[in-house]
Parts: C-alpha cells; sequence; structure tokens
C-alpha cells in the first residue's frame, strides 16, 4: 500500500481535493493512456455493487442483458443525422488491423501496416444506438415481439479534451438499457420509469439527492425526441447529470427501419428508448459525501463496511484480541456484512483508522485487552461518534448502526442541497446567487423557452438549465415570467453552473 | 420470437449443426461488422453464470477485480518482443479522433478527419499484459506489496479471418487475472492453482471434462515462460483449447521495470502470471453436450432450468392449470430454481416443447387438467425420460432431477471422450485415427520434442500437439520413444485436430 498522504481541504481546492480523496482511497489511478483511467479494486467493487442493485431492478422491471460489438461501421452512425453531428467531435476511428516492423531496432519499431487500412473506418462506440437498432430491425417483425427491453453493460470511448477520473474520461463504463415499443405512449411511460429506476437506486443507494426533469432542447440527447435526466448538487454546489433517459421517438426506427406488422395488418415504425448511467455515478458519490480524511462510502455500496483494528501492546494481548476479532469478523460475514479485519502487524492502529477513514469504510470496531475483558468493541462512525457496543447483540447493533449512516448521509445531503437552492429568482437576484461568495446552487426560475436567454445565461454566469423540473419538484408557485428577458415563461427551469 | 427452423443434424454438418444450434437457441447472432457477433440474452444468461461462479472461486483465491483501459499505446505492445510478433496481424489500430463531412449528401458523407490524426496509434487491447505491467510499475514498490493479486473481466478484440460464432470472433468477452510475485515458485504456484480453478469450474459447473497440461514452445502463450492449457474433446472429435495460465517469468517485468525491494533491502524483478478464460467456453458447451434438438444446457449454468408449460383445452382448464402452474412456479422460484412459465395462448404445447428443447432448457414440468385432478405433474428431462412427480414434495424432486441431469451431462461427455482416446500410439496407428472414419480424438503417444515432428505431423494428418498433459492424465506405462520419428522421447503428448 503507498503512503498515505495529506488530502487537500476542500475550501482550499476543491478540484484538487476530489482527486485526492478518489487517489488516497484508491479508487482509481491515471494511467498511461491520455484521458482513459484505471479503475483500482476498491473502486470498481463500488461499481459492481451500483451494477448488481441496478440490474436487480432491471430485471423487476423486464429488461434482459445482452451484449452488442464494441465497433460500429462509420456509415451507420450517419444514418441519423443529429446522432452523426452530435458525436462526430469526439469519436476513436480505428482503421488499421496489422502492425508492421520498420526495420529501425528499439521500442518503437512498429507501424501501422498501410496495407492493412479498413476500406471503412470502424467507430469505437461513443453509444449503441445506431448498431442495436439495425439488430432490432432484424428481429422485431410483429407486434408480437414488442416490447423489446435490453440492456448492455458494456465500455464507451467519447474523446475528451478535459478529463476528471470518473467525472470525464475518454474510455468509461455504463449501461445503456435500448428498447422498442408499439406507442408513443409507451416509449414515453418506459423513459418515464426508468428515470424513475434510476432515481430511486441514487437516492437509496448513493444517498444522492436528485432533481429529475426534462433537458431543453440545446441539451437533449443528439437523436432524441426529449430528454430526461437526473442532477445532484455536489459539495461546491455545481450540478452533476448523473444519469439520463430518452424518448427516441421513431428518428432511429426510420434510420434503420424497424418496422412491425400491427395487430391489424398494418405496418409501423417502432418507438424507441435508450438509458444510461455510468461510472461517472462514483464521481458523484465521491463529491456528495466525503470530507477531508478522505472517502465518506454510503453503507448500501461500501465495498468494506465495517472494519475490526484489533489493538495490542504484548503477544499475549496480540492472541486475545485477534482471537475476538476473527470471531465478530465470521459473526457479521455469516449475515452478509462487508468486514475486514485489519491484523497487520507492521502498521499502528492510529495509521491503520487514518487509512480506512480515506477508504471511506462506514464503521470501525476497535478491540483492545480492556474491551475484550468488558465483553465490548468500540464502535466508531465514519460520520462521527464513538461509543461502546457489547459483543452480545453486536450483529443487530452493526446493522442499525449501517442502516442510519446509512440515512444521515442522505438528509445530510439533502439539508445541504435545500441550503443551497433558491426559488422563484429575479435576474440580479440569480446573477448573485451565480457569482456570489455562497458559490450558487440549484435556482428556480420562469423560462422564455428561447435559446438567446440560455446562451446569454450561459456567457454571464457559468449556469446553464439543467432541467425543466418534474411536477414533484416544481415551486408552489409558478413563475409567470422568464427571470432573465421578463417575457411569459414557458416551463419553470432549473439552473447550475455544471461539471 | 423467430420462426423456429429445422437443425442440421450432427452426422450431416457438424458445423451447420453448431450454428443452428447457436441461432435456435438464440445465443448469438450475426452482426454487421466484420468478425463481431451479438450475444443475446438467453446467451448473455449464461456468460453471467459462468462469471458468477468463477468470480466467486477468484475471490476465493484472493483475487480483487480491477478494471484498465481499452487502449494500448503502440509502442507498449512493442516492449516485450515475443509478445508484439504474436500479435502484430491482428490488431485493431485507433488512428483518429473526429469525423469530418465530405461535403456530399447521403448516409456516408463522413471521413475521418485528417486533423484528427493520432501521434502514436492506439491498440485496441488483443490482452493486457502491457498496460497492466506498466501500472504494476507504479504499484509494486517493495515485498510489502507481493502478491498482487487481480482479475479483470472485459472485451478483447483480435483480427481474425475465419471467425465462428463464441468459438472465434474478432470481439469476444473473457476474464485476464494478472499477478506479480517475489519468487518463481510463487508464480508457478499460481498458474498453477488457476488451471485448477479452470478445471474445476468447466468440469462441476459445464459438466465438460477436460485435460490439462503444458502447451510445447510452438503453442505457447507469446511472451510467456510456460503456458498452461486445458482442453475439451468436443463431439466432433474435435479439441477446444477452453482456458489457458501462464507463467510469465521476469519477461513483462523486465520490458516494463516492475521491481520490488525485497526485505533484506535488494531489488528484484517480480514474477507474473496471467490467465484467462472466454465466452469461447459458451461454444465449448454447445459443441459438448447438445443434440439435434438444439442446445442442451447444463442445469448449473441454464438460464432457465425448469420451464412450466400449462396444457388446457377449456376457459375452465386454462384458469385450474395456469392456477397450479403459477404455484409450482413461485414455489421452485422461491427456493432459487430459474424457472419460467410459458402461458402463451397463441402456441400450442407441441411448439413450446420444441422451442425449450431448443433452447436447452433440462427440466420441462407439464401440467394438464388430468394433472391437477391427480394432483402431480409429468417431468420431462431434455437428456431422456418423462415421468409423472407428486406436487406435494416436487422442489426436492425438482433439485433432485437438475442434479441427476448435471451428473449424466457430465459422465456421458466423459464417456464421449474416453471412447475417442487412444494411448500409445505408433505412427501408423496414429495416422489411421486422425484420418479414420472415426474421425479422430485424443491421441497420446511419445514425443521427442521437436518442433521439425510437430510440423510434419500437422501437415500430414492436421492434428497438433494439445498438451504435454498432467501426471494425472498421463498413460500408466509412459512412451519411451517418439511415436512419430522414433528417437528417445521427451515427454508424453496429446495430439488432436483442434478448433
Amino acid at each position: 500500500m503507498a503512503q498515505a498522504q495529506k488530502i487537500t481541504p476542500r475550501t482550499q481546492d476543491f478540484s484538487e481535493w476530489y482527486n485526492d480523496v478518489v487517489m488516497q482511497a484508491e479508487l482509481a489511478d491515471y494511467s498511461p493512456v491520455r484521458g482513459c483511467m484505471v479503475i483500482r479494486p476498491h473502486g470498481y467493487r463500488i461499481w459492481e455493487l451500483m451494477q448488481g442493485a441496478l440490474d436487480d431492478m432491471f430485471r423487476a422491471t423486464g429488461h434482459r442483458n445482452a451484449y452488442f460489438p464494441l465497433f460500429i461501421p462509420m456509415s451507420f452512425l450517419a444514418k441519423e443525422a443529429e446522432h452523426v453531428e452530435g458525436f462526430a467531435k469526439e469519436v476513436a476511428l480505428v482503421t488499421h488491423t496489422r502492425l508492421k516492423a520498420t526495420g529501425k531496432a528499439g521500442v518503437q519499431a512498429v507501424i501501422p501496416d498501410p496495407a492493412s487500412e479498413l476500406e471503412e473506418p470502424l467507430v469505437v462506440r461513443p453509444t449503441s444506438e445506431t448498431i442495436i437498432y439495425a439488430m432490432f430491425a432484424k428481429w422485431i417483425q410483429s407486434y408480437r415481439d414488442l416490447p423489446l427491453l435490453l440492456n448492455q453493460w458494456c465500455n464507451i470511448v467519447r474523446w475528451q479534451f478535459r478529463t476528471r477520473l470518473f467525472l470525464r474520461t475518454t474510455e468509461f463504463l455504463w449501461q445503456e438499457g435500448h428498447t422498442a415499443h408499439a406507442t408513443e405512449a409507451e416509449a414515453e411511460a418506459e423513459a418515464r420509469q426508468m428515470l424513475g429506476v434510476y432515481r430511486r437506486f441514487q437516492e437509496e443507494w448513493m444517498a444522492m439527492p436528485v432533481i429529475t426533469g426534462k433537458k431543453t432542447e440545446s441539451e437533449k440527447f443528439a437523436g432524441a425526441l426529449r430528454t430526461y435526466a437526473l442532477e445532484a448538487l455536489m459539495q461546491d454546489n455545481k450540478a452533476l447529470q448523473t444519469g439520463t433517459s430518452h424518448n427516441l421517438g421513431q428518428n432511429f426506427a426510420k434510420a434503420f427501419n424497424v418496422q412491425y406488422q400491427t395487430a391489424t395488418g398494418g405496418l409501423e415504425y417502432v418507438w424507441n428508448t435508450s438509458w444510461g448511467v455510468s461510472t461517472r455515478m462514483i464521481g458523484g458519490l465521491v463529491m456528495t459525501h466525503s470530507d477531508d480524511n478522505g472517502l465518506v462510502a454510503p453503507p448500501k455500496l461500501a465495498p468494506v463496511q465495517v472494519v475490526i483494528v484489533p489493538i495490542w501492546k504484548s503477544e499475549e494481548e496480540r492472541g486475545q484480541v485477534l482471537g475476538v476479532g476473527g470471531k465478530v469478523k465470521d459473526e457479521l460475514a455469516h449475515a452478509g456484512v462487508r468486514v475486514e479485519i485489519d491484523a497487520r502487524d507492521s502498521v499502528k492502529p492510529g495509521a491503520k483508522y487514518f487509512e480506512w477513514e480515506a477508504k471511506g469504510v462506514p464503521l470501525r470496531l476497535e478491540i483492545g485487552p480492556r474491551d475484550v475483558a468488558a465483553g465490548q468493541a468500540v464502535a466508531a462512525r465514519r460520520t462521527g461518534g464513538k461509543a461502546p457496543v457489547k459483543l452480545a447483540g453486536l450483529l443487530a447493533a452493526v446493522q442499525g448502526a449501517l442502516d442510519e449512516i446509512q440515512m444521515t448521509l442522505f438528509t445530510t445531503a439533502q439539508e445541504r442541497c435545500e441550503a443551497h437552492t433558491i426559488r422563484g429568482v429575479t435576474k440580479q437576484q440569480f446573477v448573485d446567487f451565480m457569482k456570489g461568495p455562497g458559490g450558487g446552487g440549484f435556482a428556480y426560475g420562469g423560462f422564455c423557452g428561447s435559446g438567446e436567454c440560455e446562451t446569454e445565461i450561459k456567457q454571464q454566469t457559468g449556469a446553464t438549465i439543467r432541467v425543466l423540473p418534474d411536477p414533484e419538484f416544481r415551486s408552489p408557485e409558478v413563475p409567470k415570467t422568464c427571470m432573465w428577458c421578463g417575457k411569459p415563461s414557458v416551463a419553470e427551469a432549473v439552473w447550475a453552473q455544471a461539471y
């Protein structure tokens, strides 16, 4: 394990703090490949836990997993006009399939073999609508084949210039749901349903409050009819888009000729949806809960939920505390708690605390000789607070503590979010809020619907419309005028500076 | 669901039969991308079940999952001389990162933007030794950091000219374990241990008997010190390599400067191993057990273990059989059995049987009105045999039947393999065996160790040395001379025609 280093305080430099937390918790590391990261075991385990929870939810709503090719023929991407325009500037293109020796000695002595150039370059998938709907056209003949509800877990490549661990990387991992329906109403219901699944996951598992709503034209997915999104407020009061769900209409169905025979013998194009969340969520998790001591992981997604740190001075004490600690570990592990015992000889207890705190472990159980004598352990919560717990009944106490920590994290994040939200803003209030010392947050106000206002606001304040919020997030009093230009409002909007 | 089609009999054309089984069972489909396949939900579920079982075994042996970049700088691949030579002819190369409109209208109106050409092309990983060991060099400082035991589940690209669904595709899914150790002995023990894990998985889960052993120089992994492999005999008497485990020695450690400080303060290169199995195993599973009616899936890996087919004529009967069938389904599902009820109105029972047989479901429970009256279901095994079972005690009967089917599949495959194995062959016997009407199989004989004999044998019979078998597979009487050239034998070898 690398030497522990100091974490930059949030107040000093939030961006440095974030990188420090990710590195110290060993969630990820920089790779020698531009813009690509390595997800280390501690971070990858969070992703696996996320996958497990989401997979259960996807299955419960009737979806099945499948796998489609990494490569997409360049011409496929071009079949949907908005789609290719949206992705043209960030696609990795495979053009050759063999290496050739240059004849020069040394490590760089190979080049792409010109004779192996592909007739049509292949795009490394930046998203899979085109390749998946090409297959849908083959599989769907009749209304009996609908709805078709698939999901894919895979890697995605979008060439990025400014990258941040988890938040924006050239390669990332995600899931993309792709469905086909007989009617627009069904597609709309599906897109809405999956937005709800994401919200439930992000609130209940990640303990991360989100607001949901519709994207404006300027922010919608390239090729979609409507895009819905989830937005969460980070500790620096910037918004992070943590998932999207698209009603694609018949745009791709027409581009790839996905038609079905209706019950009455007619021929119709299907209605598609697609929806996705990615490893970016891990960045959201970090920036929602963590502190200047490192990662704070919500218990439901913590790779290690409980760490037992035995404390001893003599060999005799060592035997005692390891004996009791081992039994505690077995009891908790048997009940499904993700528990580790840190029995290293070469590291002092204080250094162990420091390390496991940086790794975000929600609950630490310290067991010293006096605890053994008293039949107890000392339970220290990552969210603060330390108290002895009796070994008899420990499991229930641990499970109760984990539940409480999970809940505390959510309510704390929610309170923070509310404290950085203003509603019914005027133009001046909005500017003061976004540029003020508080550092912004979510601002709710009336919106006239014009792209010009969006552009101007972005230029002057750095804020963009995150969503036109869903009813449950709207203000009790709906604004009647655009907070920027004063014209009649077509919808309430939520602005924020965003990642 | 597509119209069921006839499956080509194995005796008529084994290769066509294989494709028909894969397509009819909806395991996979051809994609519009050359050499790449789509893994459909029924096939992907098998992969997920394989992943789950293997992940448990990897974790139990101390390994942790991580994720490394898809792209590898071209120069990295070139750092290990044998390695780059081994993969030079089959790598996909990313050279550009933007598309540009050609100005022409129409769907093909984009080209790679010449201004976006990369200074150094990126290789789409054909395997990840080079990128992973570059990271190991960063993470490993001292003997305390060893052993480092990682595993990665990911997609892999190797440009192939002749492809077959699952067996050989340009893109495939796999896991690759990568470890670093302080000593050669530890690396050797690790490579051996993981070969054992694979053997256990393939025998106990896939019900596929394998032989294990060492590859000869001509067949070893590009960059390895020693390669161990598992080989299984398919129903056409060709061998399929179903996994490999490599002791990489210090080859990559030297190329990527992965050194550690010893306990006594010295500096040493680490010893690496890597080991992998892929979606190719699904092809092996198909070719080991399936028949002319379609897929036969071993219960432990069957996406659907039990299908309930209710049979009715009147509406009243329909209510009865669906009621009982639903209860049976709930009981089995609750106990963890993967069960479906096929309640479709539009499909007749016979057609349902046909479809679920093609999909390899191990056990079918038919429930008609007379069965309801008698408090029973009729259980039909995919491996043959049909008998009534009482609904009282059904769960135990189903679990017992699944266990028996699992065992039957293994012993049947093992007997078939033994029936197509000959030992202590002479040159003439060998030629007759490989070219004879029986179609070959595993031939054990003495081997002089020369590459010339290997080449000659391959040219004349199409057979290659699959492995120099491990002790438990060796013949009681070790051959003293090379079965081909008659010179002294250095080891017993197992030859076969192979995929």
